[in-house]
């Protein structure tokens, strides 16, 4: 596959280089603030950058007509607004969150909820590097918001921790515990390419990741 | 409810009435090796004694004609059928395992089974008592028997431990862990509570555990 | 060895009971709010009642003068000044948990202590029964008290939890975890066990559980 | 501080000279198979290279007379006997593991060592990447020679897991876990970092790395 990297020096675009290539892939577009290289047309575009690079992402999709795999964290209804509109010509795949295991934990989540009764206890724990300030995670309340009740949940800060998840139901009888942890970064970067791999066979529309993991 | 136990004296038996009295069901009928006593007629029997009563069990049911919940251990091919033949005239619940929590992992399991492929590492651990002598548990065998190739299993046999079962998934950038501790054998006569509340409304026929709880 | 029970009916009391029997101790005396019964003068007596029944335990150590291990929570400094009488007299070993595992935990974290600076992260994490109220534990609270620095606490309430103490030590890379679960009130008898097998060959004073546990 | 470092091109040599310079110290010496660079005489040399490379460690510290900070793994009795020829003349800090955490582990595990008697059981767990093969870890072994008896060991292999170690004692009442887990490289060089800085002080010798850690 040709693609293309939106935030390529970043440390993100860094590591989804690292990984496509490995892949067999080959990077023929490469975008940061203030440059841009083309080799050859990409047959998909990954942009893992920041908000702020945004409305250069939605420029580029509309002129290369390309599709669009994208993980940028903090868009708003009217970023969706506009990736809808370009998901009218190109397939866009998006989430808050390319790791695989976060979107199967989110899917068990859902179905021991199916299970479980307000006689069980649910909480949520979550520890991150102490450079993390903002408790809880924004994963950590995504998982939260599968379930039917408010969640106590628990935020440690530790060294230089990747990102780890756990959820916990207990009854008086036992207790049921649902663990994610990250190695690295690229718990990401291989949603991305498994989304990359995937879009090639999609029809323009909007897709989620879990949508894509569930094919 | 009015409720019968087989077994009333064995710990299991014990831990039944407690739970089901708890929950103001009435002990009408309990039968022992040497011993039987009733003093209305059972509307369900439960069952978590030994192999060696079953006949004596299958003798009771048809006698009576009470729906049963069986939870003994070791029963072979014979035994099965003649569950099959007194689920042609009452409903019949049974499983090796009654744990609500391990019956969940179960469904878990064969979700993540959905997902991951032969990129991802799987490995099983269980931990029990200093005295408990098969390894591995039989639980963790059948957990072991819901994915779709041979799985490394570890065996800690820890201090008075009741019961942990643990499922690890782990790629190159992440790991998902599954695990289920028991705190008690309350963990077991909860799934038993459950399924005789639900025999009341069910037809004759031979049902398993987790049909019960997928409704 | 001929022993007494203050307490002898509540909960803690029976497991004393319990333990003490299976290591082939006597019971010759035993106390509770309304009765008492004495078959033979006890060698030593244990107490794991209240603290409303502190005074009375000071009036029958006072008659008898008989050795004391005591583990009733809440005493207070005036009720340590009583204790601290009968120690001239004879030899009474008190703490607030008795349990073997907590103590030697206790002593970890002050090896550790001289060990990290304050590029390391400390946090400690406890998980208690559903009904426990107080967050975090006493337990947890003590523990933290061994450390020159405020601790970041966490408290989970999950199901029938006995008690899981666990505290976290990184630094940018690496984590160091030291965590304690009893399985059962089992835990703290077995120390009253070693405590009242000790206390035979010791002199009058006042003595904590860990210098028992260090000889 | 100036320092050298031998083995420089390698993984370990690029992460010895990322801490080295965030902490503020001044690369003067590179050695790797081929090639040699000195801009300065350093005052320390790092080698975290291969058994292969040792003659030539040898050699070039009898040329420059300079402390020596050495994490090798595999050396046998007769370049340990080489090591103490060195250290008549400058100081040598040697150790198969140079994490402070796996060293704080070390230490507890002598110390819980005195409280626990046969009648607790102990087991060793470890967990590293797929592509680890030996089974159990080195470190793990190492941990196990601590205790006065067999232990039962654990080996996990499992995505990219950089090494997680765990001992559990366990009595009838009661669990104590000690557990340690790299997040990175980092966890080994902070151990070198610390002994390079420790080197300057010292008089010629040979010095284990708890020795250094225990001050």
């Amino acid at each position: 596959m040709k693609y293309g990297i939106i935030g390529y020096s970043g440390r993100m675009g860094q590591a989804i280089e690292k990984l496509f290539s490995k892949a067999g892939h080959k990077l023929v577009y490469q975008k940061d603030e203030n440059s841009e290289k083309e080799t050859e047309k990409p047959e998909v575009i990954i942009d893992f950058s920041l908000k702020e690079a945004f409305p250069k992402t939605v420029r580029v999709i509309e002129e290369k007509k390309v599709p669009l795999v994208i993980g940028t964290t903090g868009l708003d209804e009217d970023d969706f607004a506009k990736l809808d509109k370009l998901a009218e010509e190109v397939p866009v795949i998006q989430s808050f969150n390319f790791s695989i295991g976060i979107n199967i934990l989110s899917e068990l989540i859902k179905k021991v909820n199916q299970y479980v009764d307000q006689d069980w206890d649910i909480e949520i724990s979550e520890t991150h590097h102490r450079f993390k300030k903002d408790k809880p995670s924004g994963t950590a309340i995504m998982l939260g918001n599968l379930l039917d009740r408010d969640i106590e949940m628990h935020s440690k800060r530790l060294g230089s921790e990747f990102g780890e998840h756990e959820v916990d139901f207990a009854s008086t009888g036992e207790v049921l515990t649902l663990k994610h942890r990250a190695y690295s970064r690229e718990a990401f970067t291989r949603g991305a390419l498994l989304s990359a791999e995937a879009i090639l066979d999609l029809k323009p529309g909007f897709y989620s990741f879990p949508e894509i993991l569930n094919n």
